[in-house]
């Protein structure tokens, strides 16, 4: 990490425990590595975040219901998702100084350390970066927090903390699908905890043992189904509107696309620009074996350029692996499907599987896998395929906090030097929105009218009240917050009933009723 | 439980998976006893209750401060709280059938199972309701949910998944003090998951393994504070007004009654009338030895009237027990608690201490800890007394849902008889708050004015759309969901803007325009 970047989170991370965003776990204990706490404003921000996705996923859509499902779950789950044979990370261990790392980490825990003392070989993977003994072979560590369910200590017992909140939905998809009144194409969303037994948790919230996620599976026809119901398939080489309604024939391809750009939307609306974050396509080479495209929306965190969200193309391949282990079959019916294969005759159902067939064998799949797939298309039956976006809420925080943060350097009234620390987020996930002052407060009518505007103000939002210090150190108080608003009454409001509105990113003062406040400020607000 | 009471469940959760509210965690691989997940309305519903308990709790007061700490935290800190040593269940087994179940809960497992066979010995709690085999002496299980943190599979590295979430308040109290602007009384409320891994997990969602708790401590000067500052302490007998301001001249029977009556203000503001739920004050005998006094507030569920929280004076207990276990001072300074005591003469400081230790010896305490206590005092200086009011999500949604339900009988349009199955919820909890319906959809006019309300209502809130059935089919939908107002665009609606609003539970419809509509939702709706 460049020491300009590391400066400024040691900065940040400072004003997130000074101000209450942010805590060690279990601090007076001497902390849990990798767990963190989120203070009065951290928790306000916190739902803010999980409000503002739950409002753009969720409610303001008409396609996507909601879920919310446990954290301990069958332990079946981890074998159907690949859990629990694949969620590892290699891990060595210093013979000397019997230190434990992930052995992927090591490059990066020397560019960490470059004041403490260089290994035997310098820049070999292989000697251990704190004290440069020689390291073990590295091992397959599971992720999975492992627990016991009920009061027998036995392996048939063993249970799991989700590392994920995906498998849940796959869990619950026939549930929804038969208890909602959702047809594919749909989605689930679920946010909640997750729990990763990291084995060396570091770059401050970012990668944590307990985390919250937002994740939504979105359930799409097969391509093949597409093609069945209107004659063509929608790619992105056709140029599709991703602006506009969606479209019953577009393809996965297309599908996918429309997902990247929703959310990225969603983050212009949270407050990070496009041009402050990197889309990055993986590679055919870097893609799970089952996935067909995968985007890491990518920030550049100070401790260098890191996911904050992705957005996979999975195919089929969650909800096929959870019949097989369920045995309770993940199809859906499909009567506009079944009702246009109706349509087909012999020739047409004989060229269609042909041509199926083709191209699953040039994918490197079974032909006759193929031909009972299209028959079961023409029943109208078939597993969904899935478009996955999955945010973290904390990494999602943290780039904002390190979006939002600035030391400003101003000058005061009489030309001194000065640093003003503010966070520039933006309205919809601020902490606070507004703070009301009596510029006087033993003015009784100055007091009376903001008392009165803040009892009101704080029915729609949340907001502070503050009577303490003079105005200058008000604003700055806020400042630190995040606060975008600031009303200051004074004695003209007495007579007009109009107030100052200080902007926190401009710092200009603007006069305005009440009226004119909740209009500027409820457009703001709104998604 | 009494059979009517019991059919009333069944049907209540067949209604709750049949719409959506509540499934079996991990269903398709047979269920996790004691693990539930909400679906698409109850996720809705739980969202609700949330949100309005912070609301109520949080953002609606300056005096709670807000917390959203792990799961996972230091195992020291239920060895702190007691959890670690005392939390258990007596559990028991039957020799013959090796059944496990909590020797406590064997009366009501033979009250359930009136079909099954009768013990050997009727009545006895020492045969199995099972089988009628012998069971094993009762032995205390820990319910805290055990893992392990990082690599190594040690002794040393067990942690707890947190059987209660008010120990992470107590262990972030400085934190959020020194990072803060509150001073004593003040709170600090978190909401969040917590687990206890009971043995017989039983009625529906009531007593789940994983469960959401919503807790709120309030920090309070000890009594003896309060007497050096106001020279008296306010107590019940003085018949304050617990509707107006909080005062701070209150002592902590004030401040606790205080809180019974603001969590009886939350429960009817989200739906329960007061005549529905029963205070329960604990007898002396049967409070834990450092509490002062604990109300229950109990619900008349089917299987039983049960707590649906409690509300306890705990002293100074757990605060003192996490300054001994971390060594970290738990006291605060209060500045007016030291100006006032600086103007107490010595005289006046003596007969102070001596009042004080006259007082905890007839209480049991120490004459030496209380003088050390007032010399404390004198400088400002004490560990804050807590009020804890203690609440579960689950069990009020339970709550919610039982009261909500009703099957009414109704005679349709020609005389026959009909049932009506609807969810009454408070607009505020309600997972829908209004559905929009064009009547004829083919009608592009009314079609437009319908969409175009229903996109400007769901910036607002949670609102469906449905085009599909005649009107009746789409009220008794909603009524099922518990969506407390239908508006229904129809002809006239193109002529004069107006609408029908249909009230769910009396079924009435009215006619208003947008602005009318709005004004009357959101006053239902503000808190």
């Amino acid at each position: 990490m460049a020491e300009e970047s590391k400066s400024s989170l040691d900065a940040l991370s400072a004003l997130c425990k000074r101000r209450g965003f942010i805590y060690h776990s279990s601090e007076i204990y001497g902390g849990m590595p990798g767990f963190w706490d989120y203070g009065p404003l951290g928790s306000e921000l916190k739902q803010n975040v999980k409000q503002a996705w739950w409002q753009f996923t969720v409610r303001g859509r008409e396609d996507v219901a909601g879920l919310d499902a446990t954290i301990i779950m069958h332990p079946k789950i981890w074998k159907a998702s690949g859990h629990l044979d694949t969620f590892a990370d290699p891990m060595t261990m210093c013979k000397d100084c019997k230190k434990l790392m992930r052995a992927d980490q090591i490059g990066d825990i020397y560019a960490d350390q470059k004041k403490k003392p260089q290994p035997k070989a310098a820049g070999s993977d292989f000697f251990c970066p704190y004290c440069g003994g020689e390291l073990t072979e590295p091992k397959p560590f599971n992720l999975m927090f492992k627990t016991v369910v009920g009061p027998i200590d036995d392996p048939s017992n063993v249970a799991y903390l989700r590392p994920e909140t995906a498998q849940a939905i796959f869990a619950q998809f026939t549930n929804v699908v038969s208890t909602s009144r959702f047809a594919v194409p749909f989605g689930i969303a679920q946010m909640g905890k997750s729990f990763r037994n990291e084995v060396t948790p570091r770059n401050y919230t970012f990668r944590s043992r307990e985390f919250e996620q937002m994740e939504l599976e979105f359930f799409i026809r097969p391509d093949e189904a597409v093609e069945i119901l209107h004659g063509h398939v929608v790619t992105l080489a056709d140029r599709p509107n991703l602006d506009g309604p969606v479209q019953d024939d577009w393809g996965w391809e297309v599908w996918h696309k429309y997902w990247v750009e929703q959310r990225k939307k969603f983050l212009n609306a949270v407050g990070l620009p496009t041009e402050r974050f990197v889309e990055y396509w993986q590679k055919p080479d870097e893609l799970a074996h089952y996935a067909r495209a995968c985007v890491d929306i990518e920030y550049d965190f100070p401790f260098g350029r890191q996911e904050l969200e992705g957005i996979a193309a999975r195919g089929d391949f969650d909800l096929t692996q959870h019949q097989k282990h369920s045995g309770v079959s993940q199809m859906v019916f499909d009567d506009p499907l079944k009702q246009a294969a109706k349509k087909m005759d012999e020739a047409a159902r004989k060229a269609f599987v042909e041509k199926v067939q083709a191209d699953w064998v040039a994918r490197g799949r079974d032909a006759v896998a193929a031909e009972k797939f299209c028959l079961g298309l023409f029943e109208g039956k078939y597993v969904p395929h899935v478009i996955e976006p999955s945010a973290g809420v904390d990494r999602l925080m943290l780039a904002l906090l390190c979006e939002a943060y600035e030391e400003q350097q101003l000058k005061d009234d009489k030309g001194k030097d000065d640093v003003r620390t503010v966070l520039h987020f933006h309205p919809k996930v601020a902490p606070v929105k507004a703070a009301v002052f009596p510029l006087i407060k033993k003015d009784e009518a100055q007091y009376r009218f903001a008392r009165g505007l803040f009892e009101k103000l704080r029915k729609r939002f949340n907001v502070q009240w503050d009577v303490s210090g003079a105005i200058g150190r008000r604003y700055r108080r806020q400042d630190e917050a995040g606060t975008p608003w600031c009303i200051t009454v004074d004695e003209q409001t007495t007579k007009d009933g109009t107030f100052t509105v200080r902007d926190r990113d401009s710092m200009e003062q603007k006069r305005m009723t009440t009226a004119e406040f909740l209009a500027m400020a409820e457009e703001a607000l709104e998604f």
